[in-house]
């Protein structure tokens, strides 16, 4: 089934409960993946992400000079893949290629979306001043994609030192939070 | 059972799963708990969060001029007083007392823990130069405690309107991440 656009409105629900994402960028010579969980939401609409990229990772000299990145959304059949991108670096790797996922051109960034993943999101880095410090990029996401064949999609939740919380069942309260 | 000091090097794997917290800071009448999921780790050690807090919330206030709380984090069976706490404000209400919370003295912050919580981390705000144009709060954890008593902690993680995702079961993967 082809990918959905979805409401930008309503992107913070899927960033919100703390899934790990997959951080793709385009480098000249080729894109990179970078598994990721240090990242919250900082507004709804436009919906803008922050995220703290180390200097260490490769992605981090692609991010800073393209100033775009696609935040995906992988479920736990992803897992093993996942952590195989966390294992080796992209300076070395062409980790689309070697684990086998595949990139779809995303509409308004060259960085690809990951056709496994259940929801893509196409961002612009809006805001650097938290990077030298501490890593820390503002994005802005752009355009939302999900896949709709993907029912009940079950994120990963990093614990630390490869445990991974697969996400649960939901329950509905009676909140006036957004 | 009496709470346990937590290592400090252990905090991010608390927090990288993206549970919902309870933010508590000490107003001059009265503490005030405040639920949030705008969060994320910036430092493994000392461990250091951001975290987006409005200015429309009478937690903003407090925590600028305190520049102290505490980052409790709640399990499923707190999660209609976390709903609660998130449906009115301490502006109006005295959420300790009305919601049957209760609080413990910190060690290092006038904020207090909520005893109910199976993780408390005491915090400085150590940055604010994200406060004026995002909310955005840079917070060091100075100590942090668990409560051992509470084995397989469910946290839970808000995916907006009042549904929340219950964390599920742990799976371990070979990873080389931290």
């Amino acid at each position: 089934m082809a990918r959905r656009s979805f409401p930008l409105s309503r992107v913070y629900g899927l960033l919100e409960p703390g899934p790990v994402i997959l951080l793709t960028t385009a480098g000249k010579d080729r894109a990179n993946v970078m598994p990721q969980s240090w990242h919250m939401m900082v507004e709804f609409e436009p919906p803008m992400i922050a995220c703290i990229v180390s200097d260490r990772n490769f992605t981090f000299d692609i991010l800073k000079a393209t100033r775009e990145c696609v935040v995906n959304i992988p479920t736990v059949e992803l897992a093993k893949k996942v952590v195989a991108c966390g294992n080796c670096s992209g300076r070395e790797v062409d980790k689309f290629e070697t684990f086998g996922l595949t990139p779809l051109a995303a509409a308004h960034v060259r960085a690809p979306l990951i056709a496994e993943c259940y929801a893509n999101l196409e961002c612009k880095v809006v805001d650097t001043r938290g990077v030298n410090r501490y890593g820390l990029f503002v994005l802005e996401v752009v355009k939302a994609w999900i896949d709709p064949a993907k029912k009940n999609p079950r994120t990963i939740h990093h614990r630390g030192n490869g445990a991974f919380m697969v996400a649960g069942r939901t329950v509905k309260l009676p909140s006036r939070m957004k």
